[in-house]
């Protein structure tokens, strides 16, 4: 095994894939472990703060504010050095992990490792709706929605055909979660406040929104009443719900939706955002093929109660990319399995024994509208101004950065107490001659 | 002549073609005048606040806080209708706009004509330059430099080749105006400052910056002392200055610079910044043609002294568009040359003579680096702190809105107290493994 530069073999070699949730908690969970090497992989230059994702696809926040740079992050961890590289191969013998770094062949040799890869969107095995109805994982999913939501409005105002001027205000928000939820009601928040006033010839208020949800509530993985509550508050906005229905067909015309009595509406809609479904990331394909591990059906690792892999205790599996005792592919799941495999590896290198993973549910929220939120908390189901204030202390507290949390105040004073949105600004193809091409895009 | 939907003949229809200072002011000076209809048309959807985009560029400012939504600036004129279409025909017979909007042809019939359509990146009659050296004059131009920027340190991180290395840290602007020297500072800022700790092989500080100058001063338009002052300050930060040279050639790999006894020197460098000319947008041309106008070399419309066209007193060209008494392509120009035509037109509707254009030179300032600007007021030349508090009071004054004031302040808190940069994530193709073509690009 060849050593990089500057390794003593007193130190031991932590390599982390990924620094989504999962791998930013285990790298600052060893910010004090003395002697080790810590290396982080990310093909990205920043870590996502990806529950405010749709903040940014509606203008409310820049893209900097909710992806900092992960060098930025991490700079005060001397004995970490962030590479910018894809992971190409696991090798769990060599203990090697080999990956490209701008096209140069990089290995990179652990004594343990973290694959904390997270997830993609799962389009449920219809790859072909990618093209029609975009996701909503990457910030440049939200860069482009951003410009989509933005720019259809333009095109609606040019627009003299009544049927085609619907369907450029008309969107259809596939997922009942908190994305599909939080993108919905911002939908509604934009049409009705922000673009007020605006326009000459449209009326941004005619703005419909569809929401369709597959199983019958939303935000199903909170309590019964935040359900009912939720569609009350989405409802009394004017976005319409399809609860027990699927989204069976997506073209750039619009959506077929298919409901649970079997019937079908055609949705003539300009802009579709896919909030349905997620699929590991390809490092689980990766290890299954690398250590033989176990994948479930949405391509997650199988793995021990303390999230490493089997047979391979050096080895562990956290976040999204990992399947453990039915945990939800949530923020605080990352947060916590990263964690719990830093202190794994920091236990087993003072001799203790490590412990199984345990899951503290610190609750689930989201935000509806303004100074509107559902929070499900231990046996708390709140929603309202309430709710709202606790969406906000808790997104605040969880941002990465004094600066971004800084900037976050500001523009959501800005956003929720004035009428503005910051990010309006269109660019690329959206020039009005360009884009004579993407009038039914 | 066709009537645009809601006109009457009582009012007078006026078209402003291009939304920049000259255009955004003519409008705003239309506020209150009554009976008339103003119909805006721009390609673009956004102002901008042209002398921010190198904090666009660097990673300060978020392009949003310096390119609002000219519908949302407009919101409250309910006599003036926003366009967002390309203007493809002026005719001043018929006097109509002829625009492409989205692709449907659009004719708009005016009695008066404010063209204020700007000027672009004129690259001295070598436009192959261009694909080598980004200009500095749309929001476009800034990400692309943005992603640059910051995408070349990463690849600079990741070179194993001193050579190679050095030409990723090498940075050359060229043009000594305004835009370069602003540039210039600010790559020198960041480096120094806030990219400080965040590489483990790279040392920021390592980086070059080579301004390059045609003429024998900097800020050539402002006063000798100011100059003086600039190049000593840019000097201490570590900026190569080159006066009395050109750029004589551009590539991929870098350029080359021939100096004033004619030698020239090779720069190896992966970024070039074009800041050196203008060049006034093709409405000139198309006023040429259309109504036989003069235009200078630079592409400028010959005007009258009230700015109005030679032969056609119904038809103003304003700002960078402009040629009128040697005024320089400055925003201030644009701003009161704007204004000036409208003011005109309404004079002319309440009968009274037109008056000729007097420029107040309000000024210059330029940001040297934090805490840190040279002005030129009056007889006033200042630098240092008391030139930078300055140039935050003019431009928290100017930039367009309440909430762009608040953010930009925000922001500038965050970036010159502290030492962060907000907007540094690399989007579109800078993801590690697909930039692999672009290391020497």
């Amino acid at each position: 095994m060849s050593d990089p530069v500057g390794a003593t073999h007193r130190q031991h070699r932590i390599v982390i894939i990924g620094c989504g949730f999962g791998g930013l908690f285990a790298a600052r969970a060893l910010k004090r472990t003395p002697d080790v090497q810590v290396t982080l992989i990310d093909r990205r230059n920043h870590h996502l703060f990806q529950p405010l994702l749709y903040q940014v696809a509606t203008g409310i926040l820049s893209e900097g504010e909710i992806a900092p740079p992960i060098r930025d992050i991490l700079r005060k961890y001397k004995s970490l050095r962030v590479v910018l590289a894809e992971v190409q191969r696991i090798d769990v013998v060599a203990r090697q992990v080999h990956a490209d770094e701008f096209g140069t062949p990089l290995t990179v040799d652990y004594d343990s490792l973290i694959v904390a890869g997270g997830a993609t969107t799962s389009y449920f095995g219809h790859d072909d709706f990618k093209a029609s109805a975009r996701g909503m994982k990457s910030l440049d999913d939200a860069l482009a929605l951003r410009g989509q939501i933005f720019g259809t409005f333009e095109l609606a105002e040019a627009e003299r055909d009544d049927a085609a001027r619907h369907r450029l205000m008309t969107f259809v928000v596939v997922g009942g979660g908190p994305t599909g939820v939080e993108m919905a009601g911002q939908l509604k928040e934009l049409s009705r406040r922000a673009l007020h006033n605006n326009y000459r010839r449209i009326n941004p208020r005619d703005t419909r929104v569809v929401l369709v949800e597959g199983t019958d509530r939303l935000l199903g993985s909170m309590g019964a009443r935040v359900s009912r509550l939720t569609a009350r508050d989405l409802g009394r906005m004017g976005v319409e719900i399809h609860l027990n229905a699927m989204v069976t067909n997506v073209s750039t015309e619009g959506a077929e939706i298919t409901k649970g009595d079997g019937s079908t509406e055609w949705v003539p809609a300009a802009t579709k955002v896919w909030a349905a479904g997620t699929r590991a990331a390809g490092l689980g394909a990766m290890l299954a093929e690398a250590a033989g591990a176990e994948v479930d059906k949405a391509g997650r690792v199988l793995v021990e109660p303390d999230c490493s892999l089997p047979g391979h205790s050096e080895v562990f599996v956290v976040g999204d990319l990992m399947a453990l005792d039915d945990l939800p592919a949530v923020a605080e799941v990352a947060i916590q399995t990263g964690a719990h495999a830093a202190h794994t590896i920091e236990r087993r290198l003072q001799g203790k024994e490590p412990k199984p993973f345990r899951y503290h549910d610190l609750g689930t929220l989201a935000a509806i509208a303004r100074f509107r939120a559902v929070a499900h908390i231990g046996p708390l189901q709140l929603d309202g101004f309430v709710g709202w204030l606790l969406w906000l202390v808790v997104h605040i507290t969880f941002l990465t950065g004094f600066k971004n949390r800084f900037g976050a105040l500001a523009r959501w004073a800005v956003s929720f107490i004035g009428r503005g949105r910051y990010e309006r600004a269109l660019t690329g193809p959206w020039v009005a001659r360009v884009e004579r091409t993407s009038k039914s895009a």
